[in-house]
């Protein structure tokens, strides 16, 4: 299977856009309307085995979220869910663990920020549940309070620093923020380095 | 568990970086000289279940990949793999499969651009065989030749084309670039439709 040298096809412009006769649910043209199509939240990824993150879902959202077959959500805002979440939420027997932190409050006092370190470890210890899992985390956009936590738990995953601001950049993009960044690494994860992260990728 | 509205504790800076005095492999100064912590390869991150992407691992990355117990890479570079990198697969029995796409021929031509799409279904081929996961996906830098077979895997798992092109963009950056894109757009899954994808979080 080794290819060295690679002769490439061109590529073929067919001009045809018509859907394929076996694509799924309409056997119509979902293809071009976007019809049986999953739209995934804003910034979705995934972020370890049965662990996800995003922006804030809505209802576009569900038929993608439902196919992660989710146990949990942690919901890092403070505001009340709409009663379309609700219902999702409650139609898929989807636990949620709701750790609301005003966005603004803390997240854009510079530079005097005080991160809320005891949700953020308290978001952590559900994420390290495996009961909890498949679990997504999201707050707003899924940059700051949700990158934090992911940050966070890379350390605990022991990454080193310069590659968990990599990745907390790459969602936060022209929004990050050196003050959270600062906050993952005072994060203290002295006390949970005996809890076994048996879901990870990466094992400790 | 719902919290509804937080009072934070205040983040306490204590001024203490040394390390915590369970802290893994050295039990010394770790987090400071960096000494046991992971170095993820550029651009690294998790695709799906037993998928991973990133940029060309070095030596520095080969701890971390090796705690990912990887039974396969797929390096999408043409350039014949360094001494180490050979060494790092025969000793972890990590089958290679390499299909050499040129960065500069098939990525920087524009407007007429001819990326081998024959080439680009064959990686994507093998990461969808569960039996060589988990499957590393690499190029040089995890933007182009890496987002292009990520690309047409999430149109098979029926990502709606802004979802995908988002995804793109967060690993392309700056360097995103439109004929991939189009690329991806234009990529036909229709005989690919009957291939069940039994790895996916997302399930088709």
């Amino acid at each position: 299977m080794r290819v060295e040298g690679f002769e490439g096809k061109p590529y073929e412009a067919s001009g045809d856009h018509s859907p394929p006769p076996d694509y799924p649910f309409t056997g119509e043209d979902s293809e071009i309307t976007g019809e049986g199509l999953f739209v995934p939240p804003l910034n979705f990824a995934m972020v370890d085995n049965g662990v996800f993150r995003s922006g804030f879902p809505d209802s576009t959202n569900f038929s993608f979220l439902q196919s992660l077959g989710l146990r949990s959500i942690i919901n890092l805002c403070p505001e009340t869910y709409p009663e379309a979440n609700n219902e999702f939420l409650k139609t898929n027997a989807i636990r949620l663990f709701q750790f609301g932190i005003d966005g603004c409050k803390y997240f854009l006092q510079e530079p005097f920020v005080n991160i809320p370190e005891e949700t953020i470890r308290e978001a952590l210890n559900v994420v390290l549940d495996v009961k909890n899992h498949p679990v997504l985390i999201h707050c707003k956009r899924g940059k700051h309070r949700t990158g934090c936590v992911v940050g966070c738990l890379r350390k605990l995953q022991r990454w080193c620093l310069s590659s968990i601001f990599v990745e907390y950049q790459r969602f936060a993009a022209a929004k990050a923020r050196v003050t959270d960044q600062r906050f993952i690494e005072r994060f203290d994860v002295s006390n949970m380095n005996d809890i076994p992260i048996t879901f990870s990728c990466s094992k400790r």
